[in-house]
């Protein structure tokens, strides 16, 4: 049987389990083009609160009754396609499912000499590829510059920040918690993390960046963005990547005054990674040695079952996760 | 003799005749690599508010007890450099002042015949040049499009909106009051312009810009960014030149919330136009043909004598001005 987990209704703030049904039914047959793969891993992300709301946004919403969306990593089991075989472990299936149908164009062959699967929906995937094209096409960190990440341990800050630094940036990190501050420094290499629970971050911040900030990759918003905003430097970049702290809000708060952004000169750019898709492939390329040889860190966050992605999407949410988040919805390929 | 407006005090809200003092001197003679001018236009710019007061800026204060800065169009009166000679118009003296020592290297000649004087403090000259470098290096307006103009009939705005008429957008301005928006339309041909005076102004913008805003010119801040802020279209641009609305204020609002830039990918460039210097000639040599054929339409707010100029710069941060501010200090070139 093929298990799925469809959206019920809307949450009201963060997601919880009551929003979501298992439904299950008979595992599908590939039709022409199709493949059918048996899902090993579920990437849980922060894009996923958007499409669990109506509000206008980038992507339409998942509807109601409908499976959740979720990029995984799968075996493939049944193909009407030339391009794949059972046993092929592709990247790209979506969905809150044990088991998925997909065009097959959709799919990436993944190697199984290269990475870790898990790999290739964090470090080497979205999360990755979006810490690779906000620094490339935006932040743009230029050696001797000081950079700041904010969710400096997670899946996409982790990145953003070691890129910073093989450009030879001054590279501070804010992230929550002792636990989180002290890998960022010490497995990841920053010069710095700033814990945003405490009092003063503003103050703490600008004594880690005395010559005020370059590149802020912002992932958070709210208070983070408001101590960060007034220490960014003449020609100071903003990657606008996520402001995860306000997703689950109804009411969002007023940002900074802009003034600053004249007499500075910033340069402010959200982004989308999907937006250059050539990035992925790009990243993927570039990044896979350092995997394997280490230079590279990463930690991701497992969670069992697929009954519990509702779960594993509110702790990315609010903060409880460290590093990726995944889900194991299946064994790993044979 | 020779008069100088020095500043006498800080103002704490908008700057007052008050705040300056009117100081008589004998008329300076040039040293090695100098000139001397008599000033016939002093240009009067919103930018000059923030010289008056000592909070951070991209440029020093004025000092007190120091003339007021300001661009000016002189008629060279001596001459210790090769390059001048008495009776050459020069664009590039600066100060309140009746009579100005330069070095001459900082002055560009200007042709007899070429447009009226007064211009090249205008629609030629920095805010000109402001408007042509934000639409080419930020706004990049394209075919179709929508762009929004705030403070539309002002020097910089009035230009900006016909920069974009000519790339082919639909073009609407943002004035205050129906005898601004009439000749925005009117004589600059603006597709439409909406008087920041009534209620209800976001549904009235909406309405003129039913595909949201591509570009957004920036010159005014306050109520007029909050209401044009929601409508930025996909991928919209903010060409941040000016938040005049502010200049004299001491506390700062909030501004809009950032989420929109990430969903949206809107990019955010603050700009001083000085920072591309070369953009001065190459707008001078582009638009000159056009003043000239009298196809990019100006107006002129002009205000006889040296001591008025305080009262002109407050006139320019209240929306009392109506086109280029400019005081006439001394007769035009013989």
């Amino acid at each position: 049987m093929r298990r799925s987990l469809v959206l019920a209704e809307r949450p009201r703030h963060h997601p919880e389990a009551s929003n979501f049904l298992l439904r299950e039914d008979d595992i599908p047959r590939s039709a022409a083009g199709e493949v059918v793969t048996r899902t090993i891993w579920l990437s849980i992300d922060p894009y996923m609160r958007g499409r669990l709301s109506d509000r206008r946004s980038y992507a339409p919403p998942v509807a109601i009754g409908a499976p959740m969306t979720g990029e995984t990593v799968g075996e493939v089991i049944d193909s009407a396609d030339p391009g794949f075989v059972p046993g092929d472990i592709v990247l790209g299936p979506r969905g809150w499912q044990t088991h998925i149908v997909s065009k097959a164009k959709s799919l990436t062959k993944l190697p199984r000499d290269g990475a870790p699967l898990s790999a290739y929906l964090g470090v080497l995937g979205m999360p990755g590829t979006t810490a690779y094209s906000g620094m490339k096409d935006i932040g743009q960190p230029k050696a001797g510059e000081t950079v700041v990440i904010s969710a400096a341990s997670g899946a996409v800050g982790s990145v953003a920040g070691q890129i910073a630094k093989r450009a030879g940036c001054r590279v501070v990190g804010i992230a929550g918690g002792p636990d989180k501050c002290l890998w960022v420094q010490e497995a990841l290499g920053f010069d710095a993390c700033v814990d945003h629970r405490v009092a003063h971050l503003g103050r703490m911040l600008q004594e880690e960046c005395p010559n005020g900030i370059d590149v802020y990759f912002e992932n958070v918003g709210g208070a983070v963005q408001e101590a960060v905003f007034p220490l960014l430097a003449d020609f100071g970049r903003m990657v606008m990547c996520g402001m995860v702290a306000q997703y689950s809000d109804n009411e969002l708060h007023p940002g900074p005054n802009l003034g600053a952004v004249v007499g500075k000169r910033l340069y402010i750019q959200g982004m989308i990674v999907s937006d250059r898709p050539e990035r992925f492939a790009e990243w993927r390329e570039l990044a896979t040695p350092w995997v394997r040889d280490g230079s590279l860190v990463y930690r991701e966050t497992i969670i069992d079952g697929l009954e519990n992605a509702p779960e594993a999407l509110r702790l990315v949410l609010t903060g409880g996760n460290f590093g990726k988040m995944l889900v194991r919805v299946g064994p790993d390929a044979s």
